[in-house]
């Protein structure tokens, strides 16, 4: 945990994990140095959000250099806690679900998918890329014994808040949310929200009313 | 198209969707005025960010009385261009493809996935959510046919580019990339990127480093 990093913006705190691996591709391939400008090609960020960004990590970039890809790379390693693994819970092993289990989130990251909860009985007990699937009504005792702050919701909106509730119960801190509820939460907990419909609408709305901007990210 | 609302900053502009289903919501159960404050615990967005958004589009909230629902709702309802639906494409057929072909987004929505493709033989001609399911071979022959100007891009990291040029050949105007990959498209193609793990990652980040502060959206 970095107390400095409080004071990072929430706006360029969210670029963080996209910077990082980036850092590290270019790290693994021996580059020593990296401008603005290869950066905004490569992240799709404009060049000067990355080098505000940039000036909260203390990172300055000298002109005709850059910036050194060591230092960013272990800033980034140590601001993401990239050494700590955090456990996450997946509710709800439907479509969805069953992508975010095959991904493989541990490649480039500091979380893992440690097991898995739906209603289904013939889910319940197998695996899906090594996570086990446990029965929802088994979800409070599972997660007492463990240690899992973050939950990913992907069931059914209708189930949204009561299986959050339980949740909650449950010391769940952190919840990404991809059903389309709004839940109800205590305000310690964080919930992130992303709604696969409003994503779409949005672009279809950018692409019509902003036709020749580029993004901002 | 309005091309007043080119004037709405771009991050207010990615609320109007959400905005939107929340007041059709209000207006079908027959309330006819709304504070920021009920918008704000609905949406979870902050009260004076909705007060500053919605000062935009013109909607003056007043004191003790609030929103008009009705204004509010013909207003998103003419921004957002709900009476003309855009015709979208899902490339690849996966889990992550299957729960958008399985979701409804017409429901509460402009957009419409017409058409689905995948390069799996099993899959060509059969159709999910009534959605038919198309050679990969055949996408340029097929979308040269038809309006599409969006397409949803659920396929792995390594063919990304690859069916990305396929598609900017064959007059796609915006992509919803779900892939890890970022894309090198004329600038004149919006790319929106949702990346799963990056925003597993920020969750995390989030709940170490901002433990008290309210999410901002």
């Amino acid at each position: 945990m970095n107390s400095d990093s409080t004071k990072i913006p929430q706006a360029t705190a969210k670029r963080l994990p996209l910077y990082y691996r980036f850092i590290q591709n270019l790290h693994s391939s021996g580059k020593q140095r990296v401008s603005s400008a290869e950066l905004s090609e490569a992240v799709k960020v404009d060049s000067a959000t990355i080098r505000r960004d940039f000036s909260y990590f203390g990172a300055l970039g000298k002109k005709g250099y850059g910036y050194n890809v060591s230092y960013l790379l272990s800033f980034f390693r140590k601001t993401l806690d990239q050494d700590e693994v955090t456990n996450v819970a997946l509710i709800g092993v439907g479509n969805l679900g069953t992508a975010f289990l095959n991904y493989n989130f541990l490649k480039n990251n500091n979380t893992k998918i440690q097991l898995a909860f739906d209603i289904e009985e013939s889910k319940v007990g197998t695996k899906i890329g090594e996570v086990p699937i446990h029965h929802m009504d088994e979800l409070e005792d599972t997660l007492a014994r463990l240690d899992v702050p973050v939950a990913i919701l992907t069931i059914p909106q209708s189930a949204a808040q009561t299986i959050t509730d339980r949740l909650v119960q449950s010391n769940i801190k952190g919840i990404l949310n991809f059903t389309p509820a709004r839940l109800n939460v205590p305000p310690e907990i964080r919930v992130h929200h992303i709604d696969l419909a409003i994503e779409l609408q949005s672009l279809v709305y950018f692409l019509k009313n902003y036709p020749d901007e580029s993004v901002e990210k």
